[in-house]
């Protein structure tokens, strides 16, 4: 099997075992139901776009590996100029879908993140997961798959480890190793992309101890692989893709809840198992490159937001430049998340294996950025937009193209020049990005804005900067925290 | 006929003749249809609030005009305290349904406005319009009815008169004054609380000059007029409301198209017929003390949603104390709409007719407050909630409550000691509330941002400023805006 | 003596004993010493506006105790409408003079609260405080005498009691109860506008237990009383003050060190004497008025704001409307802290002394509000001003008139149509507004924003807010706060 | 004379020729002058540092013309990793100086636009520019002198061409071309670190056209060049330098209006004479870089900031854990502008001549940033502080330090174990780095936000995001921008 066209791909999909549920009914074919179908024609289109002299460069790239010409999203990533380039895929994917691709994402970064761990692990302690990871990449990129990344796991009690949860299922574990692979257990939530995928790229979800050394595991496996359940998550809006009409894009994106009952996954797809000491690595490796290159995912849909909100006011009857300083306002957000996550990689260091890695600093700066001014962005959007867009306050679809109804809606709903059917998709856009299916989980994805601020703590050198300050002040004196009295 | 109970509004509204459309269907029960029955149970539970001494003096006051205990939604409020009482009335109208009931809200500020309106008009050009809305308003105080308001038309080309249009129905107008009533003729757009209202009451949208006198009017109609086809919004995630289940709120908010086909208006129900010259009092009149209660409105939800961030984080396994900032920050947020709203009530000033009206300078201040202030608790409560909360994340309830699914899913959604249930539903309020059917139209509703700054600037004594600034530096040289030269 | 005109009052200053010192130096004559003069003038100001009939009803008041004509600072103030008045002076204030007018501000605020102090106190242990206060107001009054507030003692070490300090001076206390009277020691610190008053008003500093009732005192003192010995603090660029020229304002504002070396102050002057008990209530009561009518004074001087970058603009040779949007942020900033503190003056209460204190949460977001927004405002400020405003970045006065330099620089210092000379005024002022001496100290007078917060946190009513979204959501488990189990 | 140690460099400042003003009187010698010697103090740290190990390759690089060793400001900069190592070095500036050491800045940026503008005239016109420029570039690299840069020019009335100006000084110009050099007349204004400078290298201060041609000039001067006179602002506090005392630092920066009295400049360092069509690249590439470091310089004084909030917290007695989220917060604004310089770098393209710019539209991103942030961090120190630092509030160092008063300042000024000396400078720094001599000109410095955002809309491309869009809801219809129809 290859996956390199439009067709090759959707074919793949449509190949796998169904074990994908939503609204209580299992899905059948990914390709066509309601549910999963805009998902997967969000990633058709960077397949399609993948083909296109003006898009080759963005979406494809040399192989390390064989010299090769594969997809960008195979590709390990080794330099300051591959991460950018993978910044920029990242914008433009959301230039064409106008939301999310999470099949070449998550499953990329953990794949590069492994490229170096599995080095370091190698180097210790004498394993060979490091030459399991490039047969399967060498095979990945041959084939062009879209590759899932599952991280965050169902979690369970905050306040207690993994190995102590009552419901052992919270976090995904090993429960077996068997001379030809492991048996693992569990649950990840909240996985991208996972029904546009061929396969679904493990990491721990966070950094263990010895005594959950159980919960420390990596490994890549496909989709419909036996004893995996996957119930896709609701999003906003998401019951309108289930109706007829234009006035949801053809595109979107999904999350899902994915539930391992003892799922045998054979050695050569396991690349960590219960090496804990590298699981902290494994966590702020994968959240430097993320959390550097959200931030052109963010500004990519604020660009789509920019232009839905120009499209709206023309549509509404009014110049663009009406609104000058609030576009100025949604530029300056779109490029300071780009422009930091830009920043981290620049500051970036390469690891021995060749893995290429963000300043974990800027990157967790960018993260709370990231958390922030999109939320801004939207609310500009909105006030653009007018009243149509700011609870999708207009007639349904049915109602737009009733027979009775619709003339009397489409001519009163008609303001400028513009058609009133394109003053309705514009609007619906907005409402699209701002308050349906389109809004992506940026703020929590890969973690919360909350923990990126600990990293940020963690890594300002307060007495450093004490030190200046004392210097430039001539204070000789040192000045230690107060110690609290009584 | 009278409204005085929760069986009885209900049944009153039952008795009206369907004419609301959503989704291409005629609703014949707006109190069964799910599409409605969300918006007439908020707005019931205010009928039954009303009925307990805790709310007593929330929901009831004494009548002006006959000294009889009545609604306060169907007061007229002639002071500084009465005005207090209906903000104070709107957070509770929030913290009790958890979103907008317009149907005790814009109706009333526009009898109130055209109080001081018809008294102007008839003591200028020896009208009695003020005794005709005096018998109306009597009639609603004696039944306690509820009463939507419609203000906005459909607008058309921005840049053209109403009488310029080529679709003159894009703004509600006379078409024929006969000898016992009015013809009126057009739309009126993103009315709130309709399918839930006995009454409408009808305000000039704009501020007109002559040659657009004819869309001078005011009046007041029963919902079920002959002649009027209403349609429903749609609005976020409303779609939810369609399926069964405990995780949508029993109470919403809903917003209607209004077509008005050749209307017939019996003269007693006139308060304005084509004395353009009061339109802009009336519509400055409106939007001041609209402007000054909607920052009650978006506290009272920030009220909740401060509630609903507690309540998950709870359910999420973490103590509220660890957000104490992001609360003191919500917080912050709700207290300056509300208390920005009360200084302009305050500063208000009483009308010869007894109608009292808020400052309009600080009534603008709050509008522009309440289109970012609110986003930014927004924003907050998804942070402190968590993955699961940002995009809806989590299974429907279909798959939640599946025999097979469901038993899976709530095993590893339970995170600390609350049930998988509570904490579904606590997430599922913080998604209506940011992002689903709860979220109401503040920014636009009645007027946009950019209006509202507008105003502020032409309420600047920009040359008395200009002037302190010239006498505290002892300027004697007069300075006036430089022309330009080339 | 009668402190009634400019004159008087001028008069009255000059026979006050010098006991204030600057730059280590006793300053003889405050009405002239640099240091000091323009403090004065800026109450001088207060007088003379006073008996213009344009201003009579802001700076004048009818006595609550006697009926007759009294300056408003010297007013008990019993209703919300007087309270507004307060602020509305204080607004009034900034316009005459540019920036804080302590010695008609802070002892005002300590008599009204130690009026409903000493009732208070009187009611429970049948003392007659509130009898001798009562004659000193009617004697303040009758003179219409200028009153500094002192609170803010030095502290020393935070983590300690004021009684556990080693440097018992820290705070102020009462060293010994004499037959008729008390001898007080210690220091307050940053009073404002103590040079420019008759006698100076103390207050608790803090909230004191049993341990500290020595630091609970309340009296009055003339200001050269025995004993006592005043440091004016520096402030910024206020060594520009003691020079000549055009280039700083004939106003400004002081902050002063008070040291008590065991002052005798006479029974008649006191108004607590150890009564811990109610430091409470008074520094609470203190600062829900003081926090919601010093938004009054920073709308105030950001008014100036407006009028000095608009006079500077226009004398860079720019219209003020290439700014539009800068100063509509600008004026909603200002009316924003302004509106939140008739917000909260609204929903006050009277005491049954008479006295009325604000709302205290509104108060208290007010407070953080004044710690953020006025920056904005200067930022804006120093936006419009260009370069020339930033840092004061041009010459200064003495190269301005210099007769070999001057006519260079203001050859090439004349940008549009005002003269040389009038740009470098409008461009001094903007310094002096935003980093120099007219910088009054809002962010931490009367306490730090950081206290205000916790005072809002501890007003939430966070269960309540939990019941209602469980009530929306129909959620019947209770659902308290997790425990730590780890 | 070679100016490579802090000793050569101080007395290559003693030779020049006194041409400096201030207060009136010209300046002997500004290495002891009051006025001067702290910003010949910073400068001359930079010299010493350069000589540290520690600081060697921040200070230090290799000439791409010669090989050897040089300061890096007499560097060409080449290459992103040199970029950024200047952008590394401004940090590190303000570390060691507190504040700007313009003399290692604009006139470096400009040595480097004109490597590129006169490679470019050269092969465009056949001038020999290029090659002279080299020459005095490596006769700087090799003396190691400290180079203002000379760009704003007084402008005169907005509204009018340089020519058009009533005062043709107002902008400096070629008056008279001769043989062997030409002769410039005008003023250039606010010119950063003069009074530390051995040269000055003159840019032209806007983009011209053929009638403005004689503007289009550039140059470098010896400071002490015959016919200049250089005349220093003030700046925020300045007067207290003048003092005695421990209450300043010693390091300073200062900013200079210059008079070019018919100055003869000789050809080989005549850079542009009259090539005005070079103007407009020139002053963008000046902007582009100077733009994405200036992100540097506020961040490194943030650093400082953060250093100079936790010493006053902890000698105010609080431990600075109390203001975790406030460093935060600071810390993030830090690394924004700074992470947004290195992004802007990062994209950026190296020039035919060799020399490297930054990406336009992210360097001028950062500018609005760099016109935003800092105020908020300055408002957190401040917040951080208390009120001694809010407004410089306690004692002058006169009294400070008095044989009377002193001892009582001090006794009462010390709150926790740090001594109150200690106390009241660190109190003093946070004076001097929010209000005081320490605040840079970066706001309007290098331009104004406002021009920046005037950059970033013109690199928006709309119609391209429209265009995103419109593909995305798949509207086939065009959507111009409306016409205003009345």
């Amino acid at each position: 099997m290859t996956v390199k066209t439009r067709k090759e791909y959707i074919k793949s999909l449509k190949e796998l075992k169904p074990n994908i549920y939503k609204f209580g009914k299992l899905i059948k074919d990914v390709t066509t139901n309601p549910a999963t179908k805009r998902v997967v024609e969000s990633h058709a289109r960077l397949y399609e776009a993948a083909a296109l002299p003006k898009y080759k460069d963005i979406f494809e790239t040399k192989s390390h590996l064989t010299g090769k010409e594969i997809f960008r999203w195979n590709s390990l990533v080794e330099s300051e100029k591959e991460l950018i380039a993978e910044t920029v895929m990242k914008r433009v994917n959301y230039h064409i879908t106008g939301t999310c691709t999470g099949g070449v994402c998550v499953g990329w970064e953990a794949m590069n993140v492994m490229w170096a761990i599995t080095y370091d692990i190698d180097k210790d302690l004498g394993t060979s997961y490091h030459q399991r990871l490039k047969k399967w990449i060498l095979s990945a990129q041959d084939k062009g798959i879209t590759i899932a990344g599952a991280l965050t796991d169902a979690k369970g009690n905050r306040t207690l480890k993994a190995s102590q949860q009552q419901n052992l299922d919270s976090n995904l574990r090993i429960v077996k190793v068997e001379e030809d692979g492991i048996i693992i257990r569990g649950a990840k939530v909240m996985i991208a992309g996972v029904a546009a995928s061929n396969e679904i790229f493990i990491l721990s979800g966070n950094k263990y101890g010895e005594s959950d050394k159980d919960f420390a595991v990596s490994c890549v496996v496909p989709r419909d692989i036996k004893g995996l359940m996957i119930i896709e998550a609701t999003h906003p809006n998401d019951l309108r893709e289930h109706e007829e009409g234009f006035f949801v894009p053809d595109t979107g994106i999904t999350q899902a809840y994915l539930y391992f009952d003892d799922v045998f996954v054979p050695n050569e797809r396991v690349f960590m198992c219960k090496e804990y000491q590298y699981t902290g690595t494994e966590i702020s490796s994968f959240t430097d490159n993320y959390r550097s290159c959200i931030g052109a995912c963010v500004s990519g849909q604020g660009d789509v937001m920019i232009g839905a909100a120009v499209l709206v006011a023309r549509a509404n009857g009014i110049p663009s430049k009406a609104f000058k300083n609030e576009i100025i306002e949604m530029a300056i957000n779109n490029e300071t998340t780009y422009g930091m996550g830009i920043g981290a990689i620049a500051l970036g260091k390469q690891h021995p294996s060749g893995a290429y890695f963000s300043d974990s600093l800027l990157a967790h700066v960018n993260k709370t950025l990231v958390a922030t001014l999109p939320y801004e962005t939207k609310r500009i959007c909105q006030d653009i937009g007018g009243g149509i867009v700011e609870t999708g306050c207009f007639p349904s679809f049915e109602d737009f193209t009733d027979h009775k109804l619709g003339p009397i809606i489409q001519k009163n709903f008609k303001a400028g020049d513009a058609s009133a059917k394109t003053r309705a998709k514009a609007a619906r856009l907005v409402e699209w990005l701002t308050l349906g299916a389109g809004v992506p989980g940026t703020m929590h994805g890969g973690g919360s804005p909350g923990g990126a601020r600990m990293v940020v703590k963690s890594k300002i050198p307060i007495e450093e900067y004490v030190n200046y300050a004392r210097d430039i002040m001539n204070i000789k004196e040192d000045v230690p925290e107060p110690k609290k009295v009584r």
